[in-house]
């Protein structure tokens, strides 16, 4: 079983005591459990019209996941994929049904509407106002008499939900939601079937093929239709909602059946809004799961021409998280790319001990290539000679455009050179640390103060600490002795680094792949060179 | 492919055009695509202190989905799980940046360090403060030194957002930032791969296994344990966070890496709240997708001890709709079931001529029996006759019980008895009809009226209308012309039941299924049952 579950028997009332346990005490359950499952709202005292909806589970978070303030007073759950009791339905209506009545809004299948409809005719019979209107959004099915109720149903929850916290009486919000059943619109495609706990999974539809015209409960689409690619998609659903979209204003909903990435619903999202209807809609609520058919790889697009009422009602804010709001379609202005994302080189001045001291210090690298190489190849490709080889020739070749005569420029144009001429991390670590150097120069540290900066910034980027067999374990006791001169400095970045081959296990870097005996005995490449180069600028 | 993309390539810039173009005018991007993809709010005046994050894409809603009044300022998108380039977190960086500074929140994995490392260094070398902190939740390498940055960036994202919108300076914020780091912890399991579009599927989880301590890239889980149910599962994930709980308050974080439908994610909800840490945690966040790895069948959780200005700074609002907010863990009193479900049937009263009228009916009805079961037999299982005959009998038996004497009462009573014996959509269809019936008798109205009343309500539930062919083409036409009398009543039934053979594409009930040249000739049974009942009452 590829489902977090714990038995099939037990999944809906499982979730409904998850959904209630982490609605931070705004929701509750009658106590009826397992066989009745209705899921209330704690804040409720029906002084308002009660709004009940329900059916089977499967299709979350619709519908516990819409029971608050703004949207539904009470959910009644059935089984996965199957009608709630008469009994359940009854015991919800009678829960929240004060004198202003309860409006059951039911989904256009049998068992539901047997179920709901003869709850509320007993729930008349204790003399409550009960109405009750039936969702059948399917435009897949133009045929036939009974279409499905589908994603439209959320029109209808949130208009009819904010009718309520505004107020409105019953035959009011009756009207609203009859009126919004008469026109919203939905059509649904998939590219896979769902897995409905215990049960095998009907692998229908075939690769290269998607259903058109889908129901929410993992039967067969009206059609089965050729898929390439979201754009195509898109166009066939958009194509069976332009023959039906009126003037508008309207609002399409973009529906997630459960299964498919937010990626991918976000690339929907943006075929729908560049599609042939797009400038006759102009308002969209998600993309979002809100009637979904469990994990089915599917979406669907609901329409509804709304008026300014209806606007207001599906804008105003709501307790469920699940509602993910209205949006008014609108182009946003690009923002231009900032400047400065090409670095310009500064001005190249002389100074000829610093240049000489560069070379040096390059030569040095350039004369350790076969050893550092041979050292790399005990923990690593065998190239870190090859790699500081070839950076030192380019930065030596880069001299005579250099800003030599200003150290704060200096380090900063190193930088830059080290990362386009290094390449991988190494040359982005270095880059890092002579920029740091660069920015600490300019406020006016020190050359010593200048590397450590550097080599702290590496080492908050790079996350290696003295020990973790790196060139740190060489350049941050050098760094320390620094002040008492080179020749310590010396001293110590080569203690540093012979103590790098009892490191056996490294922290960061390549060498945390390796096993211990193959990195015991040998320097660090790394640490061996930076021990190199103070040893011979001694 | 089963997949809603156009192309590999394209899929994060249609996804980001997607995010962007639903948004209500909130987001915006850098003129940058394809290379530079960074996603801005619109309502950014850059007097605060900016917050960036980003990464490699996949992780839906995480980064762009983030981005918003009281969270991010901007993200910056790589491709799928790769890191965005070195460009384009600088252009990130410079749009947003004012005197206030920048914070990048950037999740442990060496590509978005170096990157956003040295595009840090850049930005300052501009003058703008910069700080960076580095997300590793990850509790399930407690061994290595890089732990992997998991969905515990949310913490990092919604605290850190809060206290910039409180006006918070750059070096608070970032204090708050790195505190949050120290101290969150994240534990992931997954019951399969993830499909990584233009990528085969990597299917190295067996049924009957799951993986334990779950990055967000696909890469394997550092265990692979056996997995039975939702129950164990979550306890093998709570042991782990049990070890390292401190005594809080804490917080935890439920996520959906993306594939687990919402069903299977509350059943996990309430497997963590009735956990061995449950009394050790005071607020839960989610369940929700949050951090996910594209279609991931699985769910991580996520703990983060809190001080009260972090609870604060949680549970204020923000623009995110992807943000599900904080709630408080209470339990909430059931809600005791209504009075009312089990209805108590009325005294006995004794009314002989109604009782004799109501033997004759039924009478009428089981002489029918096999003419009624032959005619059904054309279009269905052949069983209308036997049917109406055993409800007969069982209403006959049930005389003696029923009040007679009261009409209101009576079609109550007759409804219920029905509901009871009958069973199916037929039963419930009739209870619905007699127990309208006994509304509008309470109501005042005469047994025509409450007729009448009875067969709307059937109508307005079981949704068929006349020339449906179902009993209503009989029932419908009789009560129009009872108040002529019975034998007016009788002919009008009798005409509508035999244009019931003249129709052949039914539209409601089992008809529905059967071809025209099954049904033509042959009166609908439920229309010749009503004919046959007043033909022979006349």
């Amino acid at each position: 079983m590829k489902q977090f579950i714990n038995e099939k028997e037990t999944v809906v009332t499982d979730a409904i005591d998850g959904i209630v346990g982490s609605s931070g005490g705004l929701l509750t359950k009658l106590d009826g459990f397992p066989h009745i499952k209705v899921v209330v709202r704690t804040d409720w005292d029906k002084s308002k019209v009660a709004l009940v909806s329900g059916g089977g589970s499967g299709h979350e978070p619709a519908h516990a996941g819409f029971v608050g303030q703004g949207m539904l007073t009470a959910a009644v759950c059935g089984d996965v994929f199957a009608s709630p009791s008469l009994d359940a339905v009854l015991a919800g209506i009678l829960a929240v049904t004060g004198k202003a009545g309860c409006l059951l809004i039911v989904k256009n299948y049998t068992g539901d509407r047997l179920n709901f409809g003869l709850a509320a005719e007993r729930a008349r019979a204790f003399g409550l106002k009960v109405n009750m209107v039936i969702v059948d959004d399917d435009a897949a099915l133009p045929h036939l008499f009974q279409q499905r109720g589908l994603a439209g149903a959320l029109f209808v929850h949130k208009i009819a939900g904010a009718l309520v916290e505004a107020g409105e009486n019953l035959e009011s919000v009756t009207a609203a939601a009859q009126r919004v059943i008469d026109s919203a619109a939905t059509i649904g495609m998939s590219l896979d079937t769902c897995s409905i706990p215990g049960s095998p999974k009907d692998d229908r539809i075939a690769l290269g093929k998607a259903e058109l015209g889908l129901g929410i409960h993992g039967e067969s689409g009206v059609e089965q239709v050729i898929y390439t690619n979201a754009r195509d998609a898109m166009a066939m659903v958009v194509d069976k909602l332009a023959a039906i979209i009126t003037d508008g204003p309207n609002v399409v909903l973009l529906n997630n059946l459960g299964g498919t990435t937010d990626l991918e619903m976000e690339v929907l999202a943006n075929e729908l809004l560049s599609s042939k209807i797009s400038k006759q809609f102009q308002y969209i609520i998600g993309p979002a799961r809100l009637m979904t058919s469990l994990d089915m790889r599917g979406f669907s697009v609901s329409l509804l021409p709304v008026k300014d009422s209806d606007i207001l009602a599906l804008n105003t804010s709501c307790a469920p998280s699940a509602w993910p709001g209205l949006r008014a379609v609108q182009s946003t202005e690009l923002i231009p790319l900032p400047d400065g994302l090409k670095p310009v080189l500064p001005l190249a001045t002389g100074h000829p001990s610093r240049r000489e001291l560069i070379e040096r210090c390059c030569n040095i690298f350039i004369a350790s290539t076969a050893d550092l190489n041979a050292l790399d190849a005990k923990s690593g490709d065998g190239d870190t000679g090859s790699t500081l080889a070839t950076a030192s020739r380019a930065l030596i070749g880069s001299l005579d455009r250099l800003p030599l005569a200003d150290m704060t420029q200096l380090y900063r144009a190193i930088g830059l050179e080290l990362s386009q001429t290094m390449g991988g991390s190494s040359g982005i670590l270095l880059a890092i640390f002579f920029a740091a150097a660069g920015d600490a120069s300019s406020s006016g540290r020190g050359i010593i103060g200048a590397l450590n900066a550097g080599l702290e910034r590496v080492q908050e980027v790079g996350g290696a600490q003295v020990g973790d067999r790196t060139l740190i374990d060489a350049l941050r006791p050098a760094l320390d002795a620094l002040p008492e001169g080179i020749a310590a400095a010396a001293s110590a970045a080569r203690l540093g680094a012979n103590f790098t081959a009892t490191i056996v296990q490294a922290k960061a870097g390549r060498a945390t792949y390796i096993s211990p005996d193959q990195l015991r005995g040998h320097n660090d490449p790394g640490a061996e060179a930076v021990a190199r180069l103070f040893e011979q600028l001694v």
